[in-house]
């Protein structure tokens, strides 16, 4: 199993970044412009969609406004069986966002490109948080040929 | 074992791309400015310095211009024994980058860090690479209150 790990600082509440990652406003705000559905009690179900394909999430897990873990319902093979876990913690004037997407089968070229793709998602939800603008798909920042 | 894992797609040649990864000029250019050494032959140390610490890095293994791996001689506690390697391969217009942090002892929260921070260096490489301009400490993006 492999895992992508990230580490973002907030400078707001766990509260406005709770509420980023299980509102449907906050998640199309920084993710991805076509999200459907909120994210804020489990066994909801949230739709994200892209220019190339999307995901559906299953909310198994909430400890407002400290722990999030999300299910993949459906999406790409090799994201079927993973797990995506947003825990948050107060540092002085941050919120510290430990990331986790965990328990890929294989460390497969797909699995670099969206470790690299989710630092980028999360300095959008750092900006979102703190400035009221973040990049959501289809506005993200680019990193390789695959988007 | 942890590792990290990212992918870079870069607009310019295999070794406009090696150049910046094995030159004292290229490396100053996107990871850190107060870099000191080429890393352009096997058993070559490269000296980084941040405004927090730094690492020294042996070259180990060199194919020009599609791999390059380096030991970290000295550094902070948690890379001592860690392997970092660069993988370039050509994808019509683009040269790929498959960046690997690999054998990390545990996944602590440092490298949470690091991880995403290797994201924002690698982002560095690819504007420095595709524009003339990157983004190397001390004026790298900041992601949280370590940096």
């Amino acid at each position: 199993m492999a895992d992508i790990l990230h580490r973002v600082g907030i400078r707001a509440s766990a509260d406005a970044v709770y509420r980023a990652l299980t509102t449907q406003q906050g998640l199309a705000g920084w993710w991805t412009s076509q999200t459907k559905g909120d994210g804020d009690q489990v066994g909801k179900i949230i739709e994200f969609r892209f220019g190339a394909g999307g995901f559906d999430m299953r909310v198994v897990t909430l400890t407002p406004p400290m722990f999030i873990r999300w299910e993949v319902a459906t999406g790409p093979e090799e994201w079927l069986g993973t797990t995506i876990e947003f825990e948050l913690k107060q540092d002085g004037e941050y919120t510290i966002v430990l990331f986790k997407h965990l328990d890929w089968k294989e460390p497969v070229e797909f699995m670099h490109h969206c470790s690299t793709k989710w630092a980028i998602f999360l300095m959008s939800l750092k900006s979102l948080v703190e400035s009221g603008k973040g990049n959501p798909d289809p506005h993200d920042v680019k990193i390789d040929n695959w988007n």
